[in-house]
């Protein structure tokens, strides 16, 4: 659980400078600095030191940041350095893209149970898992004591998914569907929003 | 083409702005304030009027912003008040579930080709578009003179079709695949990475 007070903002940047540390040690770069971390990022260097400071002291003054200690320290906040089980509601083209994501695995991710509301679904196997009935969505969420619910069903049936997945002990859903969910505040969410992407692209591109 | 100097992190949360702005819109609220976005979007208001005096004046002290006007104003702003044409290269689950993403059409984008590597699907229909051999990838993008580029390849296919995407005109990327890609500075890319989202929300959860 959140042992600080960091806003919200700085723990969502926390992830990017944790995959920029596991890229540097991937690479066996030892040592790095807010500098070249912000370089790699795009984010000013005095804002990753401030970010960082609400964690603890991970470097010295002129001598940069171990990036190994780094990295296992960034990833002990996260909590990240553990495996989470994840459910997964809907087993259309984006849910089977889902059940497949190769990142998932490497990062301690994996979807443990998969559900659609489809007869013609229910039963079919996909990403090694057989789907299952949206029915027994609570009942598997808490037998698996599971804490991470994925919404990939369309804009129309996302409200009411994300609603029984909280009511049966999910606190944080990744949602796909282009809607915003609304959900009591102690449920962390987390929009996967190609078009506000595009939006803040469309901004750099020069018309015709 | 960017006007001012804004930093990049202030122009990706114009469209979270501009998201705000719609939904007050459409329920008819004509003004609102920082204190009041900033508490739809859990970012503090001397943020947001930072943000936006980047940008111009956009209310009057202590009346607030009038809620269509800024909303007309972002979109001008984000070059979000016309139509922009998109390529998708990968016609898998991934590619199927872009191509049908209920969330471009209402915002002005629109996937206009896509291609595949594989012979099976290439003359097939999906989401309306005929699946293309990738090979026509460039001369595609150069006659209908396309701007924006969706990756949903595979991981060790990504960074060949981006460069490809590249050369041929493309400007600004949304990369579904699990990898970063290394462009030139002036390509924006947007990865759509869901592992992010999830590790920022791990920070929030309680052990047991």
């Amino acid at each position: 659980m959140a042992s600080t007070d960091a806003p919200e903002i700085v723990v969502r940047r926390l992830p990017l400078y944790l995959r920029a540390l596991t890229r540097l040690a991937e690479a066996n770069h030892l040592i790095t600095s807010s500098q070249e971390l912000g370089a790699m990022l795009g984010i000013s260097s005095a804002q990753i030191r401030k970010d960082l400071s609400y964690f603890g002291e991970f470097g010295k003054q002129g001598m940069g940041y171990e990036v190994p200690y780094l990295r296992d320290q960034l990833r002990r906040i996260l909590q990240v350095d553990r495996h989470w089980e994840m459910v997964l509601v809907g087993a259309g083209d984006l849910g089977h893209a889902i059940a497949n994501h190769a990142g998932f695995d490497r990062w301690g991710y994996q979807v443990v149970a998969v559900f659609d509301n489809d007869p013609h679904k229910v039963g079919q196997v996909m990403g090694g898992l057989t789907i299952r009935d949206v029915a027994e969505l609570e009942e598997t969420i808490r037998s698996l004591r599971v804490r991470i619910g994925i919404v990939a069903v369309p804009a129309a049936g996302a409200q009411a998914v994300a609603e029984r997945m909280v009511l049966a002990g999910i606190r944080a859903i990744l949602n796909y569907a282009p809607i915003s969910l609304n959900l009591p505040p102690e449920v962390r969410v987390h929009a996967i929003d190609p078009v506000v992407g595009l939006q803040s692209m469309s901004y750099y591109l020069d018309l015709e």
